[in-house]
């Protein structure tokens, strides 16, 4: 018996932090890109006695995370979960998130636990919040689409919609970290990323077009000055050769939207647009 | 220049009405499930002056509507609609809905009209609700699997859930029509469902599997007097096969969830559950 789940990865062009004490209620709104590369997540049985995760050989919090939340309701057996990641952890594709929503919803279909999707995706939703890695992932992960959070939280509570397009390409250039958890926890930046995100939203529906989604990315980038130098210098030598570019929130990346595969990047990583949103293989 | 959608039919185990004077906060909750079977809608430009809707060859009101709506906000021009239909109309399947989600989010596309999935999604619900063809169709379509609809009204308003399951077929009998809108316009059937359907939404939550779900529709089929005797004998008969067997909401269609293809029914509809949800065709 094994259940294998794939999410994919989420790319936010630009959020606003939204307080709660509910970790259910707590989370950003924004707009982001969901692409079809993202976590393959195997969940299955195991022998031993201890609780296992291995991703891809690293150790990871998140996940353990989501085991410690479910063995709050529920007497978890003995489990491996194994995680496959297709895009970069740490870079802003929200793979903390695709972790811990693959997780739950492999586990939950695994062991026949009484959880809807939403109920999984909640847990999933709490563990992001509650270590700092993210607060937005989850719901568009689960959603798919260029992915509007009008309001805030886990999926039940939070509220999205999707943009309208024609198939685009999503071209990537990952050059290094940053630590969510850092920029988050930053009462200085999160009062900047506030300032600046509130509104952005309304500019998104009245015009609701990839361009403009980029373009509202670009800027705000620029005016909360995450934008690094990396992702300046590329925007612009692929400015013209796009629908448009910015900063994956938050990772030293630039992110693209583009009619074509190719652009001047080296070594992009190229996908899709991914509309269907996290599912189950098989 | 051609946009192609697919929209998946929905069929409703359960349900009870939310009434609102406000069509998008109006609707039904409830409990159903989205097969891989349903409505594909192609839209194009039209060189006559005449606006054109082609539904297998059948003039189609819930077409019509969607048009007269869109043409209050867009100067529409002329435009072709044609419905290629993979199950039958009328008979419980949702098929108004498709119809309506289908142009609602083909002329959006074509038309790069300033809408969101929820905006034209929101005008495929007015249509149902003020022809009285449906009331919480739309949404599930939307959104796919067997979709818990927990708050009533158009995507954007309304809330939904979906239940985690191994991967089922949808085998279904077609006896013939009823009209919807007759059922849920006369006051005695909405009191009577609305009796019935209420609560049952928590029994399912509280335990979210594929039997619960049809054991639930089945004793809602039973307890509202809308079963037919067709589905009653069918259900007598196929009962021990399958996860669960009730009646389409509303047509004389008997519907069952089971891990095999097979059953007893003769020139059975042979689905498989749809989690990805509507989506264009490229």
């Amino acid at each position: 018996m094994k259940v294998e789940v794939f999410v994919p990865a989420h790319i936010t062009g630009f959020f606003q932090i939204i307080e709660d004490s509910n970790p259910l209620k707590m989370g950003s709104r924004g707009a982001g890109v969901v692409i079809n590369k993202g976590v393959r997540t195997k969940v299955k049985f195991s022998r031993s006695d201890k609780q296992r995760v291995i991703v891809d050989g690293v150790n990871d919090f998140i996940t353990w995370k989501v085991l410690e939340i479910l063995n709050e309701s529920f007497e978890l057996p003995s489990l491996k979960v194994y995680h496959e990641l297709e895009v970069p952890i740490g870079c802003g594709f929200g793979v903390s998130g695709a972790c811990a929503l693959g997780t739950s919803l492999g586990i939950s279909r695994l062991l026949e636990l009484p959880l809807t999707v939403n109920g999984a995706a909640s847990i999933a939703h709490r563990a992001e919040v509650e270590l700092g890695t993210g607060l937005g992932d989850v719901i568009a992960e689960l959603n798919g689409g260029i992915c509007l959070r009008l309001r805030e939280g886990a999926p039940g509570h939070g509220i999205t919609d999707r943009i309208i397009h024609d198939p685009l390409y999503v071209v990537c250039k990952v050059f290094g970290e940053l630590d969510t958890a850092t920029v988050i926890k930053d009462p200085k930046s999160r009062d900047m990323i506030n300032f600046i995100g509130s509104g952005m939203l309304k500019r998104l529906v009245s015009n609701p077009t990839p361009e403009n989604f980029m373009g509202l990315s670009y800027e705000f980038a620029e005016k909360t000055k995450l934008l690094t130098r990396n992702v300046k210098e590329h925007f612009e030598i692929i400015e013209e050769e796009v629908i448009g570019a910015s900063m994956a929130m938050l990772g030293d990346t630039i992110f693209a939207l583009s009619k074509e595969p190719d652009t001047s990047l080296d070594n992009p990583i190229i996908a899709k647009i991914d509309s269907k949103g996290a599912r189950f293989i098989q």
